[in-house]
């Protein structure tokens, strides 16, 4: 045991998914009260000592989000206080993914903000899942790991491609090219693409065109998260158009703000694969029916942790 | 000009208060985004270069707290990444100034998580106004100016002191004591304290005692903040029973969550002295009707900006 | 064991508490020299290697204390270059306490710079005792245990209530009015205060007055630490003035600087509760005769590095 | 003048592009020796003192490349302990860009690791030119102007756009599919995309495919760097077989390493437009013969550095 | 004017040093406080604000060394506060200039440790005289302005040359061979060495040799500092046994730690050349009578602040 | 086991070196990929995971030096992300060690800068040999064992004395007197030393003096390392001319540039003993014959990192 035990601590944001966590590794979630007082404020005492101990807290980018985002800080911040040997913040979706780097002047790189927070709490290692992109880890000084859904999903797709007709992956964002290469790569599959572009005089029109061939084909639309919909929509509905035949959309992180999920649903889309690094509450959930197949991350980061605890290689899990 | 021009940023928190101190220093806000996206993330965006300017980014702890906290960090990062020569953040009222020691076990300090999070941010020096305990500078590895409502709270009581009765200042609580001893000392007047005690067998049992003399006179109630309004409730009601005369509640960090403008607004209080570094809404404002007294910060903040700016002293403005 | 053995040092300054502690933990203190040269430079040698070794090195803020200073920071470098494990600062009385707020402006916070030097020397963590506030433990970026001779205190104090006449808890300080309510609290004792005040136009001379009931009554003063006496001394007098029966002073760090020991000693005081923080010399001690009670703190720090070293809670030491 | 003068100072990396920005400038590079000793050491002196002054760094990853990353570093270093006010790197193509993502478990994220060398060498501010993926950017703590060829790229496509026969964007790999889009957004034109996959079972052949419409059409084919030429080749010889009429190889980095040069000149290629950001020798010149066209950077980097040291916008050169 | 105008500011470790520098540079010192409490703890305050000021703290290694490192240490910080635009340490002997290496195991290197402390107290550089070792400039992360006595001694000793008799440059220890062999050099004089050596078999016996030739030659014994004065009394005794004609004795920090000033001063030299960089009291300089030429370098550091002021070159000074 | 399993990586730069110390510890070096591309960028991959290890990191300062060095820091980060328990970069002879001080002004301290890339990479922890200055330990602010060639160099000499007539100990230069005279010290003999100054108006010429008496003795001329081998070579000429009798040539690292190799070969000196810090290739050791002795550091350092591991004393391996 380098580290002493693992004490695996849980934010508010993804009570299930950190059950999940727990219940894989066969251990409970340690006792904490989180109290926020009338003044929002919010308040942290831990029920035991975790003075020498292997400390995870799990928590996500869910909303409110910066009150989860400050969750978070206060309980890495309170194990640093209490003396605990090494801290890892597990975050299934980490905050400002999007704003990775400056494509204008005079803007953020919050996404690096975040990290030094992160890092001035307390962390010494982090966990997250699918980052919008990976050069993000290069943010952070502490070490990590970076997981992803993507096995998870291709194990997934591969259960249906004996179904699918002359099955084609094709990215809603062209700066998700590559990595929807790798589905196709390995799902041993054709690709195309959605390209748009703003029109000239007029910053809110698009132009949408699909490069490369759909027409009577399944589609295999991938990205990473899926946030008010409207890329989606607006692919799908190109696709349709464009001669495709059934839409399968596979996506990482379902933020699905504002109406997203009312949208999606009404969608003419066979199936939404997606995982539960983001919870998603009934009153959404209730708009896609059974066209909804959520993957759990719970095995996946359980099984991380246990080997980071152990020293072992999490590499070696994907045969890396 | 030692680091080029001020330039003034206002966050969305205060816009008030920012414009008062913009006027005093008779110079606009700069001009600057504050998106919220649908996934409530944030995004600044500053309209023109601060290359090698003074920027002061005025932004206060009013709710909703963790974004309005975000959105001070955004600027910060951003003024530091636009090659900005000095950036001071300028915080009326700081964010979580009670959770400035443990004095229990397993607990954060989370005020010192604040100093670091704008220091990481980017903040070259910070403004603040009565801290709740003054040591908090301490939790800061820059320099900073933390002003005070004392002088502008005393030169008020003052012009009103030729009305009152037998005057005699009485602190909310205990920890308020030596500071209650300066608006006693200034103003010449005798104290009395409310100690409040937890009853040993029933932890929301409270018993609450005058220690001084207040029957028949007026009394100056004085505190740093009021949150919910209980203990000002009940220390009026006291005071009340205790034989007082008029009721001044004096203190300056207008809180005031859930329904505390109502609940004050019923008491038996002759006149309610705040100030602006946290906007009462008009929804709260009318339960005080004509007994509340807002004195606003803008004047202070704005002249000291201007001596930071000059390399003056501030400390001359108070004959320190 | 996760940081190797307990290895325990001691600087010069106090002694018999740093036997008291060894034996506690029923082992010497490892072997060192401290050399001073004749141009007063210091240097430390270790006898034996710390590599790996879960260090302590016990050094309190007794006089001279620069060098005493300096030696405790040598120390801390020493074992860091050697590759300890993990070294903790157990000081039992913390250098300049007292100066940790700028009241007045272009002074400095030197107990924040204190807290830097022993972090840039090489503390992982720090053990301290009664700090004069609370909040200087946010001057520390490293994790700590803050103990309190209060618990000790009220243990002893309770032993001598029987014996005492309608006692009452007065503070010395009003910047001491919430702790000395923990006091009363906890021996269920009513309260009275001091309120000193500078008059207008004599910057030396002083107003002194008792705020609630002194007369006829046992009067246990408190403080946390007590330097010349010259606070103490006016205490005593006023309430003797003011009626009180038998006085008790009870003060965690016995600094007693110039005659503070004799002008203490000649004072109409029953009893002098204190702790063994700071050693007090015998030439010092004579001036209380048998009234000066003096309670170790050996056996709690002892304790507390035993908890810290196997990764026990502290808190649960007292029900926390 | 905010920071002194400026002061340029070249690495002997790219000594044309450094004479270029300080013509633009028109002031001289400052006199500094750098000698290599016979252990291959580097040594720098600075003829003149830079005390106060705004000083810039020129030094781009050309061969030897560590060699003349470590001259950069000496400089900064010898700038910093002179005492200069400010200090710039100006980096035209930075030292292992692509290494920014751990995409494979075990290995390093080098580009960070060169950001950390940069600022702990004594940077302040850097400028560079098209990072490798923009988040680089977000490696530094530091602020920076990172600067792109695209503008000038774009300007020149312009211009021969008339002699062209239904153009076509097309980018050598998916990783550069959103920059290519904005390639073809600004020229408005179509876009198409070569896919590389690997083959399963031989990890060297590969499958490549045109997805989108090439034939009978003239390309334009868009990347940042090109270093052993050996993925444009396969593009090329793709898009002349899938009937692609003339094609323009566009690219910013010309590293041109091993044979490149060679292979490169020898491909049915109408023109070449590449950047000075790495000096091309004569002997590679060579292969182009008077298809290559080389678009200087040096007003671009003159302008910014004069920009930044006035303190004026660089967004504003580019109406953002 | 880069950062404000000069503000001087001086510890009470070396007055007369800290007038002659502000006497060249025609203007008066800044009135501070410095108290020293009764607890021996230091407070400073200063009289004006250091906002946007340049400012400069004198401070020597003189007895009390750990009182006057923590004088300047606390000066530092309060400047720091108080926004000074930036701050250097003038340090004309350095503390703990001999602990410079680990030399044998677990023991300190006290000189980082000091190069640390002062960086953490928030000086931006420094400057300082005749290092023990010129690596200790290396100690800082901070620019330095490292001195010398040498060319102020050299000017001195050649106007003594005339005079002498086949003089030869002899250094008291083998560890300033290298600086003896600049002396002889400008001098253009030849050299000699004491060598010491431990006995085997007794820790304090030590056999001393002359290697080179000295017998009826005037010797010019050089050495960086004098503490006890051990090694040049048993150095001047050598000298003299081997048949050395005058004897003059050339140093720059003038220790003079427990009697050596009686000790040298019994001494046959002809001369004793220092410096002011410590200061000498009466009761310690009469033992030299009139044999004691102190030269000031007063001059020498009042120039340096200038030009470190205005931003020209300090080595320019010495046609470096 | 304090921090996992020993793990022992090596560079390129001295392969023998490295298998010698891996064989001392009985253990294989680690599986690693180091990769050099067209580009000349490196890369590296671990082939098994290091998280939680004690790693240790071996690679000197042989030429291509920074391409060495460079390979050095990127397996340094690639064990830190990782997760490595600690990392130590294990160099036997460390870059830059002779530009360790600024003795003109606008010059750099590499060597610092060394020591701050090497911390920044991530290395907790170093173990090198013989320093060109002992005080380059306090460049770096984590804990290092530096060890020396000395215990090794006189148990080899003490094996050829007996042989030797009159023998004397000199030192090429007088920056290594005092080091040289430990040499003269343990194996008891007397010294002579070899000045070398550069005359007046000629910046080539020098003039070489012995002090001291060497005529008809043996002489063993120590340094710490050779260069081009001038010095040595004008070293031993000179002292033949001054009749010594046999010349040992005694030094820690062979670096041998240029043509050392030969001209050091073709010098009357009996016997050239080094080390292999540096490794020594056959077309160079050809030019020493069989008077070249080759005295392994791989027992001294196996034996300090299998101490460093255990957390036992590495200064008890020579009674210190």
């Amino acid at each position: 045991m380098l580290y002493g035990d693992v004490k695996l601590y849980a934010g508010t944001a993804c009570p299930d998914l950190s059950q999940g966590i727990a219940k894989y590794l066969n251990q409970p979630l340690c006792e904490r009260d989180v109290i926020q007082f009338p003044n929002e404020n919010l308040f942290v005492k831990l029920h035991t000592s975790v003075r020498g101990q292997d400390c995870y807290v799990i928590q996500t980018a869910a909303p409110p989000i910066h009150r989860n985002l400050m969750e978070l800080l206060i309980m890495l911040q309170t194990l640093r206080l209490d003396s605990a040997a090494r801290i890892t913040a597990v975050i299934p979706y980490l905050w400002y993914g999007r704003s990775d780097k400056k494509d204008q002047p005079r803007i953020p790189i919050t996404a690096r903000l975040l990290a030094d927070m992160i890092e001035v709490a307390g962390a010494d290692r982090y966990i997250t899942l699918d980052l919008h992109a990976g050069q993000i880890q290069g943010f952070f000084s502490i070490p990590g790991d970076v997981l992803t859904a993507f096995h998870t999903h291709v194990d997934y797709l591969e259960s249906l491609l004996p179904d699918m007709v002359s099955p084609v992956v094709v990215t809603v964002d062209l700066g998700f090219a590559k990595k929807g290469r790798n589905y196709a790569a390995r799902l041993n599959l054709p690709m195309a693409f959605i390209e748009k572009r703003r029109l000239r005089n007029d910053s809110n029109a698009q132009a949408l065109t699909v490069i490369g061939d759909v027409a009577g084909r399944d589609v295999i639309l991938v990205d990473d998260e899926v946030d008010t919909g409207g890329s989606v929509a607006q692919a799908v509905n190109l696709l349709k158009e464009s001669g495709a035949r059934n839409v399968y959309v596979v996506f990482v992180h379902p933020i699905l703000s504002l109406n997203a999920a009312e949208r999606l649903g009404a969608l003419p889309v066979t199936q939404f694969v997606t995982t539960d690094t983001i919870p998603l509450p009934p009153e959404k959930a209730k708009f896609f029916g059974d066209r909804l197949k959520i993957l759990s991350m719970a095995p996946l980061i359980g099984e991380v942790i246990l080997r980071a605890h152990e020293g072992r290689s999490v590499g070696a899990m994907f045969n890396e």
